[in-house]
């Protein structure tokens, strides 16, 4: 069985400490979930993910089902065993991924008709099917089939999509059989208030054990993202994880543990390790830079992970110039780690009463990456998404 | 001080086991180097490296000249800091990549002016500046200025280029300030028997601590390196390390090793483990192949490395299908293992008194790839060889 508790509640904001315990160990909250869409962290081993301190890793339906296909990691005993991982992995439902990655045939109440975006297959997925899919993979969290609309739909689309999305929530709740799995509803609404506020009051009435926040972070200004989740967090009930979908900067994770948030994922910290972007406590440094070229010091002085603790700016910035998959592999290993760090200061200062200085402390030293860079990032990934996720 | 120690001789063929005592550490002989072109084995950490059992592994001068510089790796502390790696390493002058990888500009007495393959720029060395260039680096064996012909040139260019690289073996010796490095001449000739006799006759006259047979595997045909490698090594002292550079199939090393070979060093096992070609005692497994799809078993089922030890073919077949750069990693990591361990039979078998049954075994299980595919491999990889490597 998994189960959460609640540890500690900042007594300054909303942020919290908390407890999931799983079935493959304990997960402190809040909790960074790096992104192993297709079974696999980018570039790492399970040995070295375990080594930054990763707790839960999130893998995704929707890949898994088209590639290698659910019957394939059965017939090897499991996601945990065909992937190497021996803690905690949440699954998402694909609900997300159906609706930005393939290429959408019909949807109804029934269930999804779309094309793989790998090899323009067609493919009939119901919420029943999502949750069979899921219980075979055999994750610690898994989710409710979601209807994902894009962050400029319209008030009616928008409406019709959460609706559908609670229909769906309800089945799956229905279809579920493995009691050793906690299934998450997740709240849709997309920017408005009000519809948010009905998602979270819907879902809340199933009883679900965990709740997740989507249709976040995907094009909107910041100040939106953070208004839909302090809309949407004031309705969920305290003793419940609260799950923010698809956020994983630092300065984004901290924001939204203040406003009550406890378990996080994004693709972004190995994504854009991968470009050469690399956190340091002052924001993202370009290792490209020539200014690394020959730095003798590790990229962030005081860092403790494999890659800073055994190699100088120089090498890396080399690396990434020769593009060398070691220099990869690095980055990701330090990104991951910064975040892992992050995450554990943020937990060790809300138990001592001081995450509000630490807060205001983190964010005045972070140069945020700005708006338009995220933004042409996001864009530059939307059209390459099958490749680069 | 390098230093070398032959250790016993098979009774039945030319083989035997060595020791190579170097400033970092003492390699058995027969070893083979992986490639480190750049400063890094390509996909893996130098731990990693450390864990398959690799004892030296080869850099490039060239490559590290034109990036990051010598002077970057000088100002950091030397090669061995600068890619994080403590046991023996050893430096190609860089002769072979500037005579098949650089646009040549002018080749003379006096040195080589070439045009870089990454940006055009044009650079003038000479027998000497490689030398101080491989002391500032700081490997533990360096290699004199060498200049390789194709295969299919005709007698006379390869005896003009032959000729010159006496001349410049005899220009790198009396350059060498350093005295803890072991500068190795390399011996030239192309095909032709008496080049090679007269090559193998002039260097060793100079009297080096260890010589290289060069300028072969370059697409001529199996049987004709075979008998170049016999003209050199009859030649060759006894009491010296012969290394056979560019062949690293375990068909050919155990072939070479057969012949008085004792060092090895080539691309090929980490190349064609990121095309999907995993070394087996049986031959070359293309994982990619759908026999692996379902398999529950790692690819090699007694084999001991992380990758076996690990993960399933299946898994294996799936990181391949999605391009999962983890894929790439793990391949390497097996078929690095699998020549290492492949090495350390050979060396056993030396002591033991059974090389001869051992490589008629091996050799009788072992499907080779065909020279067709070799040959073509060896085409796409001349196309694309700065990028691959």
């Amino acid at each position: 069985m998994t189960s959460f508790r609640l540890v500690k509640t900042c007594l300054h904001s909303k942020a919290r400490v908390g407890e999931l315990v799983t079935p493959h160990g304990v997960v402190s909250t809040p909790v960074f979930l790096p992104v192993a869409s297709q079974g696999a962290i980018k570039t790492l081993t399970p040995e070295e993910v375990k080594n930054i301190g990763i707790a839960m890793v999130l893998a995704n339906t929707y890949h898994l089902y088209l590639r290698p296909g659910i019957s394939v990691i059965e017939r090897v005993g499991g996601l945990h065993k065909f992937m190497g991982w021996e803690r905690a992995i949440l699954t998402d439902s694909g609900g997300y991924q159906i609706f930005s990655l393939a290429r959408l045939r019909r949807v109804g109440d029934d269930g999804v008709i779309f094309r793989s975006h790998i090899d323009g297959s067609e493919h009939h997925i119901t919420p029943e099917l999502i949750i069979q899919f899921q219980e075979t993979l055999g994750a610690d969290i898994i989710m409710a089939l979601d209807e994902c609309p894009a962050y400029d739909d319209g008030l009616e689309k928008v409406k019709v999509a959460t609706e559908r999305t609670h229909r769906w929530a309800d089945r799956c709740q229905r279809a579920q059989k493995r009691r050793d799995q906690a299934l998450y509803a997740i709240v849709q609404g997309g920017v408005f208030p009000e519809l948010r506020r009905q998602s979270a009051e819907y879902l809340t009435s199933l009883g679900f054990p965990g709740y997740a926040i989507g249709g976040l972070s995907l094009g909107e200004p910041k100040k939106v993202t953070f208004a839909m989740i302090e809309e949407t967090v004031a309705l969920l009930p305290e003793d419940k994880p609260r799950y923010l979908m698809g956020v994983g900067s630092p300065e984004d994770i901290i924001e939204a543990v203040a406003r009550g948030c406890d378990i996080f994922d994004s693709a972004l910290p190995t994504r854009v390790a991968r470009n050469g972007a690399l956190f340091a406590w002052q924001g993202r440094q370009n290792i490209r830079n020539a200014v690394y070229s020959q730095m003798e010091q590790p990229i962030v002085a005081d860092c403790d992970c494999y890659t800073c603790r055994s190699f100088s700016a120089a090498y890396l910035h080399h690396l990434f110039n020769c593009d060398e998959l070691l220099a990869y592999r690095l980055a990701t290993i330090h990104n991951l780690s910064f975040i892992s760090n992050l995450v554990n200061k943020i937990r060790s200062a809300i138990l001592d009463g001081t995450f509000v200085a630490f807060k205001d402390s983190f964010l005045a030293d972070y140069q945020p990456t700005n708006e338009e860079v995220r933004l042409s990032q996001k864009q530059k990934w939307l059209k390459s998404r099958h490749l680069s996720q």
